[in-house]
């Protein structure tokens, strides 16, 4: 990823990096801030983003929110002009009114975050800048609405032509490596040598995507481990002493683990796009994939069972099986669609619940969310148009008969 | 520029695209799009957008015409609906409120465009079909409107954060290098050696910009000669029989042209950043180099002189020089701006006017379009900011004491 | 290639040399060649090196022609002292005993051109030397020696392993694709349109060998067209105006020109390596295809027909195709091998003649070599081995019935 | 790497490689190696140099023993032949007695090797292969000619011209950092942070040659600490909680540990080049550094006072210091060459002993090898290749009057 990041930054780059943001400019942040909005020259406007990305970068949590405030009242949009741009733009619609409109309905701010990327190495500052102001903003409604308006940018800025897919293998930079050891967040990574039996056996693998712009950060990875049959413990799949097989006698990619990077994309889904590309690449690459499954965890079950009172007893797996597919089927949210987390995550992608294990987690952490179980989401890229419109519009859940006649078996209290 | 290439779409994003784009869905154009912007799963998403631009890649002038009204009209912003969601903002400002308004307030053929760039490789596609609307949409009012939200979203993706400055030379790939050819919109470049003659030598440079994106197309580039002193010809520069002369021991950096490579980029200007850049790079690479500076047709000069029935005998050179000086230093637009384009564009860089120099560009365009004359512009990265300043708040016109002589030594009819 | 060169040589390397070579060393060539394999310390070494290869590149014939002398006598074994090691060795054989005589069988030469290498970029000085040295030292005997020692050394350094197979295509660096156009033997190609032609089309292929210290420089490239039908005619293959056929479709792989790059690096052959594994890469790619055929010309039917007193009718394509099926398989050197070079390469690869035709090369050159006859060789990689044994043993030649049948049509002067 | 080994080895090699050495010969491996050396062909000899490796890899220590007494024994040179064809060369020397001479003294063996070599992949392999014959091979005369073979060999691949030097990082990919922690053989490195700490801070630097045709394994490589001042102390570099510097404001470049990598190349030597050209390289992009130093273990030290029948008490500072200089400047082998072997190699490059540290290395080893005390041996461009001379003809050994001081201070007992 080094090499990449070099042919995209550049020496040429980092040099003229070095020509700015050195200055000694002592007005408040919030001036530069104002200068840099009204900036007409480039240069200028170049070394003004460059102090203000330096200053924030010294700000604590106080000095931080003062100036996400500053952005979010100063930097607003004015309604009244927005309301005379609109009224002139229906009363003769042209270029120039409807120019004036959309000129007025956005925020100041809105350019401000633009002229900060101009800088070098800044989109990967401004991810960050986004990350605080989420975690300082919440329950602030001006904060929100500011953090509106950088979604919306990055949303244009992250568009998925933009990204890139890359494998992450036993061959990737030491740098890259140790952020996905950092950033793994279903099966935690606890050393360089587990890391390494999640990217170098020859029936795993791992990809990410990446911006360009941020050459060295993934914003979201997944991990695969290429088996005979779909399996049903994540601990054998990730023992140590397993045997490794061959990737040409494989049959079935499973999904076990996909972990999202970045906190300041948030709310920016990678998700779905990354599970079908790496589908469809490794049906390309191995012919012999017949079945591409997930292995996931079903992380609100036990939380769902305590508030309806339901025991549950762990070592009793028939029961945990029939308790999780009928929690899966079942459960739902206020507004129709499934209680769990995931479950919406994959069954919005399209893809059929296709077995639910118990004993299949046997880690604290697997026992206490889901007292050990988890399930298979099954992606037929033949039919994930047709699943996705099903559920999206009727709510419909796809399962197997399997999985259907477990959740009937589990006695509702009736 | 195929290995960047290759880095950045990989096999897999091409493998990908096999797998859409194939469907025979007939529904006309106009429903695909509603159909697009309606959809919720990104799957069919991407099917659905890799068909749009298949079929719009196949249209003739007349149906793209029919297009781009569709999206001009049916996809606009409704007024009612913005300033209902505006009112609602304005008297409760909450993120509710605003992400409402905001919704409102972005046609939906933003979204539109948004999700055709999903399928791989289709920014260079978008890209294409801003040049096809600036053409057919002259002179229409919401055709114009339409091409501000192209304009407006690729201000946005082509921010100069994400560009990436590479050097172009006897080494880059002949796809590139025929797009130099093909784009030199100054000194036309007429054959293969002609090119030859203009990046290998190691008194000659040549960079560009390019997109993530866009790997293979060029969006602007500059050619750059290294001298001892400031040139006052082309033919001089260009001339197949010279010596080149170690870029040790060049002075001087003269940039002799620059051509913008996109039309459906046009509006978006990447010049000022280039030679600054290139500059700045120049500066750190070569540190025998102390002067920046252009050697610059004068385009409006002879059109200019016919409406002011100002007679101009090329043959001159004294009168010449002094007519182009007094050109540069007083014709003025309207606004207060000089009437020469490439005067305005060098001069709000913040570049002073050099010199100016007779029998300078002795072609059959260089007689025709200023009887030969042509014009030095420095860039003194010290001094940029405070010209620039000057000349957008004052209209002050910075000049060396050379130019301005010849310009008071022109004969202005008194 | 550049980002290959780069890779290879890197900055580093080009510093270096920076460091060496600019001294001022007024010894005549032939005390510094002393001086360089007397020398105990690889930075004086490499400083001597550096001025040798600086010394030699200013040299005309003559003086070439004495260096070579020097090296030819100076530096040669001593037969008295290859004598007594051997005598030593032979009385008692042990690490001692052998490592003199290999020290003394090995001419002082050999550590001397070893030595020279060392300096970076010298392999290529080499090479070229070597082609002088080719070129004076035809017919002197110790000259022919010499070169005997510089062929021992290129077979190790250019040893098949440590070759580099790199597709050429027009997304190569002009800088290896003018040296295409210079190199290419077989069919000239004439400029950069007719260069696109055989490179760019989705039916054209071209691959080239590289040594990693001569990223620059192709050693051997073949030109391949992939058609549906195995072609009788060079015309219709490079013709301007054909319609290129997706790769998808094609059946046959036709290698229509093979082309040595390095005169310097006569005698080592790689053309043999290079058909087998373009042939085995492209039916990796793309399983369609089933037939893998030369198109070649036969250079020595004319010259052989002439000493044969055998009238040739160009324009009876019947006759010209018995003659040249016949001259194939019937006229042989001294040795039993086929009189034609082209033959004996193929053959002796272990191809079988496909078929003959007659109006297949009507360029002039095609005229004055073989009447317009070309001929189709080809391997069929699961029998390549027993025919070339049964080639290599008993002097058999495989070909097809037709030919045969061609051959025997001939009429033989009975 | 990884990306450097694609461009090197490439898809390409790697299907190639698949097409041989599956075939089930079922011949001795002596009689295969016949085979191969007879071969004519190069595909089947291809096959045969694929079953070759492949029956190696699989071999015990008896079973390669076995192999390499066939190899240094059918495969030798044959006395008679070469004495005869050495008489016939003095008698007429000409290209053809030459060529039979040559022949003749140089072993099949030689040719054995190189055919292997053709195999991708198969340099690594070979160089393994030499590691098993340096191990099972000592003491026995026949093998160790044969050694001499692959050495011979090895030098005229691994010739200084054809190694890379590559900078290793946290950039690097792990592939080739773990094989950075395994070979440390001065410092040793105990996690993959211990590593980081050597080489990602901004004072830090590892560089390594590379093969091209061994591109994931390091020859040998060095360690370097930026500093201000020449260090005095190991422990105080390697530090974990040391604050680092700019590598703008050092002056000073450690060399503290230089480790080969290869046992199958022992005896070919890298290290020289290795110090000099990355001392060279650092000044280049390091102008602020001025001095080149390393920081090296006395590893003869506690022997020889053993031998010497000297008391040595660590904990007195001042005398392990004069020891150590005394024994530096004064103990000396038969051959007149200092005791110590890194004194031996250090000098023999050119180098000066600039300092002698007590308390320098108080690691286990370190206390063991040297009562802690360590050296400074000083780079002075322009003075290695004096230095060198002087050392090499007069066995003179450069010192600074610092060192001679404290090594006369040292009581010899009188």
């Amino acid at each position: 990823m080094t090499l990449l990041a070099d042919l995209l930054s550049t020496v040429f780059e980092r040099r003229y990096r070095l020509s700015f943001g050195t200055g000694g400019d002592n007005r408040p942040v919030e001036d530069l801030a104002e200068a840099l909005v009204g900036s007409t020259a480039e240069t200028s406007g170049l070394t003004l983003a460059a102090q203000i990305l330096d200053r924030y970068a010294a700000m604590d949590d106080t000095e931080k929110l003062a100036f996400f405030r500053h952005l979010a009242t100063a930097m607003n949009i004015d309604p009244v002009t927005v309301k005379a741009t609109l009224d002139a733009y229906e009363a003769e619609p042209s270029k120039a009114t409807y120019r004036a409109f959309v000129h007025a309905a956005e925020p100041k701010r809105h350019e401000f975050i633009k002229r900060l990327n101009h800088v070098p190495g800044a989109t990967e500052a401004l991810v960050r800048m986004r990350a605080d102001l989420l975690q300082l903003g919440a329950g602030e409604d001006a904060l929100q609405a500011l953090d509106l308006d950088f979604r919306h940018l990055f949303v244009s800025w992250f568009n998925r032509g933009f990204l890139v897919l890359r494998p992450i293998n036993w061959e990737s930079p030491a740098l890259i490596l140790e952020k996905i050891i950092a950033y793994e967040a279903v099966h935690s990574i606890d050393s360089w040598e587990d890391l390494r039996r999640r990217v170098e056996p020859s029936d795993r693998r791992c990809f990410a995507f990446f911006h360009p712009a941020m050459p060295d950060e993934p914003l979201i990875f997944v991990e695969v481990a290429l088996t005979k049959d779909v399996p049903g413990s994540v601990q054998s799949l990730l023992t140590e002493d397993r045997q490794p097989i061959s990737d040409q006698t494989a049959k079935t990619a499973v999904f076990y683990s996909i972990s999202n990077c970045q906190p300041g994309l948030a709310g920016i889904s990678f998700g779905n796009s990354l599970i079908k590309q790496v589908a469809a690449d490794l049906a390309f690459e191995l012919p012999g994939l017949k079945t591409f499954v997930t292995l996931s965890p079903i992380p609100g079950l036990m939380g769902w069972a305590m508030q309806s009172e339901i025991e549950v007893d762990p070592s009793d797996a028939l029961s945990v099986r029939q308790l999780a597919a009928h929690y899966l089927l079942e459960a739902k949210r206020g507004d129709g669609q499934p209680h769990d987390p995931v479950a919406r995550f994959h069954l919005g992608n399209g893809a059929i619940i296709h077995a639910v294990h118990a004993e299949a987690d046997t880690s604290q952490k697997g026992m206490a969310q889901s007292a050990g179980a988890m399930v298979n989401y099954l992606y037929d890229l033949s039919r994930t148009a047709q699943n996705h419109e099903d559920y999206a519009s009727k709510r419909k859940i796809a399962a197997t008969n399997g999985v259907r006649t477990a959740a009937s078996a589990f006695p509702t209290g009736a």
